[in-house]
């Protein structure tokens, strides 16, 4: 049995980058950055008018011809003497031989001329070329978690591909005789299986959307076949249940049989101490509670940073907060507790049913409370640590 | 012209929820429950075993005979006399007649025969059916929102099918005759298009997946017909561009056209000033500013609320945090600013580019900045408010 911080920097070491790919920019959301990019083009790509207005040779003259108009988009590389003008739009090009734009505010129109009532600087009003990137300068670095900022930044530089660490192929392995799938009947003796679908959606949450879903009954045969399938065609493999020290609990045995390294089995802390977590060249394996709120605590806190590893994250761990707690609370246990609370802006409570085997708590709960092994007593609006559910 | 508190008002007050649809239960995360949800059924569904153990009539006699065993899953409701015991493991179905449990550590297997060496309390190590909930008890509120959690509490309780307030059909059309799609080649005088592939993330991140996206040259005929047939098919319309009141914006005028009601125009702020917000009917429209930046800020800040408001979320705005500034700011342009910038645990640092064109500091950043139009000056340390992504 080993401590919490043990069993996370164990997770960390392990866990490894997945292989790299390019994908569409489009698609990257939430992926991590593979590459450092630098741009391929100057932003803007020309010399732009940055205010609707006139654009002209800087002179003396305050009235000028006015001989043609430009908008956004357009290219017309007017060829312009002193005493003429071009009509120019907000993010239109500047003709070759202007060097000023005066804002529209600024001037009178008059036919086909126009009359500057007060005159800009040289050079106002005007973006230069590259003025906001130049060709070759950096974009992002390697290991940028990719946002819609991120992607907006590489569509208006024409990236279209870049290099991402991919996501890992998950399956969740679900193991007990008593499980039903929800829909069916209710036969006496069971319970509805409800992991499968949550773990389903907890991956979701990270952006991992379909992993396959397997079900074995609890015999030692049948769970080392599902097992050695499994880690050929995986990467994570979560398994629900069968991980306890009973006479029908196979999974351990299965892992083992299989050639899984152990890394760490049962941790000093409520819920969830019989976790196991091993692997198998670069296949990780968490086997998780069957109950359901310690099978989703221990996804949390330890596969999905394994799961952030694998994608790249340099921060992989739950963070936490400080909130002063709104009763006093005793630990008795001498574990590590993860407990389902409710905090605001200041202070947080925990929340009365704290079962591990029913979720209503953890439904309406926004974070863990984080109580160490080693404190036993927590008095009223002492401050300690939460981590937030996002 | 608004200030942001009016304008994040109006927005809240005039976003209607969506229809209520029914969904599968393991498609709903991050759906909004539109009903009360009540246990169909009682959890557990029967007297389970707490522990791997005997299950037994509570008795003075210390040496009982084994007459079964029973797994999780088992339904074998045997006869038991006074001296009969059934080896029972946890989670399994304890026979009628039996009343208590003792865990398999505080007896001796002999045989056919078991010595209860502890005898526990009468009643011990049994889960009384319906001890977590009972069948007609409250599983979730009205307007929970559906985590992971919650999905498997659902599955748990065999809840397959719920009602929630469906997702909005968003469009996003994208004006601007400088606009060419990252992959083409640029001619002179234009620019990538980003906006429609960073907003679609955006949207991403709070689940609307598939945003049908339009493009329109600057005119005002066919931005008419384009906002018109969006108005008939979609819930949510986002316009990029065109908004300001140069001569080639024609987004506001054909918005009039189509009867969409103006409810703002124009915040005072920095970036995104020139923002409309509209509606028709329930439909509702937010033209955004063309440049990048100001864009997605304003589609963080105002679209986001409006969208989780359709959505059926109670807490729609972005949340603030305080933290202290790293060096002084001055605000000298009476606008409440959006600053990118980036915060650790104590202090928050305002990123050095700031440009409303440029997503550079977006992609990096990891908070809005926050300073009212009311504030001039913020000195080193001060503690501001800041404005999280999560």
């Amino acid at each position: 049995m080993i401590q919490v911080d043990q069993a996370l920097s164990i997770i960390a070491q392990n866990s490894a980058k997945m292989p790299v790919k390019k994908i569409k920019v489009g698609k990257a959301l939430g992926y991590v950055l593979a590459e450092t990019i630098y741009s391929p083009i100057d932003m803007p790509p020309f010399r732009q008018s940055a205010m609707d207005g006139y654009a002209f040779v800087h002179t003396d003259l305050n009235t000028l011809s006015v001989v043609s108009s430009s908008q956004a988009g357009d290219y017309q590389n007017i060829k312009l003497s002193k005493d003429q003008a071009v009509r120019i739009f907000t993010g239109a090009y500047v003709p070759d031989d202007a060097d000023t734009v005066v804002m529209q505010e600024h001037t009178t129109a008059t036919g086909n001329a126009v009359v500057i009532d007060k005159f800009p600087a040289p050079f106002a009003n005007i973006r230069k070329q590259g003025e906001q990137i130049q060709k070759g300068q950096l974009v992002l670095e390697k290991n940028t978690i990719i946002t819609a900022a991120a992607i907006g930044f590489f569509a208006c530089l024409g990236i279209t591909l870049i290099k991402v660490y991919s996501k890992p192929k998950v399956a969740i392995l679900v193991t007990g005789n008593e499980l039903v799938r929800p829909g069916k009947k209710l036969a006496k003796g069971k319970i509805f299986e409800s992991n499968s679908v949550m773990l389903q959606a907890a991956l979701k949450e990270v952006g991992i959307k379909k992993p396959t879903i397997f079900r074995v009954k609890d015999s030692l045969k049948a769970t080392t076949k599902i097992i050695e399938s499994c880690l050929t065609q995986f990467d994570i493999l979560l398994i629900s249940g069968g991980i306890s020290v009973g006479d029908y609990d196979f999974v351990k045995e299965a892992l083992l049989q299989n050639g899984v390294e152990e890394l760490f089995y049962k941790i000093n802390q409520k819920p969830g101490k019989p976790l196991f977590f091993g692997k198998k060249d670069k296949q990780l394996v968490f086997a998780l509670p069957g109950n359901p709120a310690s099978s989703l605590t221990c996804f949390y806190v330890y596969a999905l940073p394994a799961l952030k590893k694998r994608l790249g994250f340099t921060d992989i761990h739950l963070p936490k907060m400080n909130r002063k707690i709104t009763s006093a609370f005793h630990n008795n246990t001498a574990k590590t507790l993860f407990l389902k609370g409710f905090y605001n802006d200041e202070t947080v409570t925990v929340l009365e049913s704290q079962s591990s085997a029913m979720l209503n708590t953890f439904a309406v709960a926004n974070c863990f409370i984080y109580i160490p092994h080693t404190v036993e007593n927590v008095a009223q609006q002492q401050e300690i640590q939460i981590i937030p559910f996002s």
